[in-house]
């Protein structure tokens, strides 16, 4: 039984600070200049908020990659056939994806989703079907999706979710596949900030100026077609979102609610975070931005959440491939958080309390 | 027998163009869009380059931290006391340190070196002695060390990387530890690059304004004392460098000879690169910045070199724990250059190479 998104939403509860606070006695007590590990130390006393553990472990790390096709592709906006993005789930299937190289070599698993492909599968081993219908519709015609299809999806991604913590998850990444979702993203970012449209599209998988600002004029249209209400997130989902985004925003929601660290991908993570954070802001703290993208905006996007990359490597693959580098620094804070020797321990000088400006 | 250190930097050439134009063209036929792994690619192209081989493998991993002790402690430039020099390689050798703790989830083994800590060491399991002396002198009264001691430390150096090399070595990396090292390498860092003392000298474990005036006021001392020549690495190594910075100089150069990539860690990494460099410029294509540290200086000694770091996660602890971080991402860099499909093995559609922009 997978628990309603409004149970859901009720069960996310803020970040634990007794813990936070013996996390952070903990880093300065550890055989290292105080604050020295820098950004680490603040994932690892972040994880200690969101797990509710003073010395958290990950070893349980699981990357879900959801795709779905959009209907928008029809207006022309992407660089790559429509069936890639099913000519994709075969490769992730297969193992010779990026996100399944960089998944293996961080010992996480791949988790893939139909949450709607054009054509769909035969029941294939390794793929999750929770596919709401074979793409998206075009959203510079009409809708996307209905509302409770959005809301499906939403349910569909925190059904995922909470599976994957009955067999086992202390982390959780979040990837992507759709040919045409950063104009679903786009959009959804433009509706919700009010921001200019060209300001935060992108190419993409690699448009030309040309077709970046048919891209832009597309995503005009959509938004003047449809007029998604800013203040109500399943509607702008509903009018220029995606399934995979849904679905993600899904995962994020599920994964906040079961106290799971969640460590977001690129910019189409960023629009399913987006969605999340509007219909619960509690979520924000749950959430560990892994990179910021070379996309357009996702920069934007990140400091509109209010969430700091902690990488910078111009990657704009998606998939859930940055997600799964972010996964490997959250594992690197609280290894080091549980497993440094403090200066007791190790019998190394410490300065004077004062001297550490505490 | 090591070779001299004049036989190195003869051995030392230019990357491999054949080996990088394969990985390029290798890169540009995986299933991703083109370009979209960022500077995972860049990194990629570097190692082929490195290696001569068009996918690299990353297997043998190493992180050396050379440690010693520096004369000029006694000016009062540090926070820590001196004897913590010699207390950390203890926690090292029992792997309670921060090195350790990153290099065990990486794979990557340590390699602790005494450069010259004050002391000494009875032989102990695991730590490799080559000790130059015990401590360097107050290069505020004096020059820190002999022009011979300045060679001995860099061939130390040299002779690791080949017996590591030896037992099979893919990537190295570079770390430190030296109760006194950022001053150090701020003194090396303004006598090479003429740039101003106050510009680059920084808090290393978090001194206060105060103390650090007085810091920079020491640094002026020693280089207005020694009058180190710019021109000659070695002279400047001798007259305010450390055993450490000496020795990781030589690991730069051997790893370089001997065709290995070399991560760099912090702002001590980048001193003794700095003085690699010095002696063959051709070193700088072999390095690898892990990341930009939160010491002043260390950016602009990055730029100086000509190097561009992969992470900038305000870390400042040394040891090899930026380096380390790094190796995971060259692994990754080559892992997805081997291990991904191409379009045809996928069956994936690609584009037209001229939509490529190639």
């Amino acid at each position: 039984m997978t628990d309603s998104l409004d149970k859901v939403l009720k069960s996310i509860k803020p970040l634990d600070s007794l813990a936070m606070t013996a996390a952070r006695r903990r880093q300065d007590n550890l055989t290292k200049p105080r604050g020295s590990l820098g950004r680490l130390e603040e994932l690892s006393i972040q994880i200690a908020g969101i797990t509710g553990k003073a010395t958290p472990e990950i070893k349980h790390k699981a990357v879900i990659t959801m795709a779905a096709d959009h209907g928008v592709v029809a207006e022309g906006v992407s660089l790559y056939p429509q069936e890639v993005t099913r000519q994709m789930v075969f490769n992730f299937l297969r193992g010779g994806a990026g996100i399944n190289v960089l998944a293996k070599q961080t010992g996480t698993r791949v988790i893939v989703v139909d949450m709607g492909v054009i054509g769909g599968f035969e029941p294939l081993p390794g793929l999750v079907c929770k596919m709401i219908d074979f793409g998206t519709k075009d959203m510079a015609k009409g809708p996307a999706m209905t509302r409770q299809q959005a809301i499906d999806s939403i349910e569909a991604g925190i059904e995922i979710v909470q599976a994957e913590k009955s067999k086992g998850l202390d982390i959780v990444g979040t990837g992507d596949m759709g040919i045409g979702n950063t104009t679903a993203s786009s959009a959804i970012f433009a509706a919700i900030s009010g921001q200019s449209v060209e300001k935060l599209t992108g190419r993409g998988a690699g448009v030309d100026d040309k077709q970046l600002a048919h891209k832009v004029s597309v995503i005009k249209k959509a938004l003047s077609i449809n007029q998604p209400d800013p203040q109500d997130p399943l509607d702008v989902l509903a009018k220029v979102g995606g399934f995979e985004i849904g679905g993600l925003a899904g995962v994020i929601l599920g994964g906040a609610a079961n106290r799971v660290p969640v460590v977001i991908d690129g910019f189409i993570s960023g629009a399913a975070a987006l969605i999340a954070t509007g219909l619960s802001p509690a979520v924000k703290d749950y959430l560990i931005a892994a990179h910021v993208s070379a996309e357009a905006g996702h920069k934007s996007l990140l400091n509109f959440i209010g969430l700091k990359p902690l990488l910078n490597l111009d990657m704009r693959l998606g998939e859930g491939t940055g997600a799964v580098l972010g996964i490997f620094l959250a594992e690197a804070a609280v290894r080091t958080l549980s497993q440094m020797a403090t200066f007791g321990e190790a019998g190394v000088s410490d300065i004077e309390p004062e001297q550490k400006g505490v």
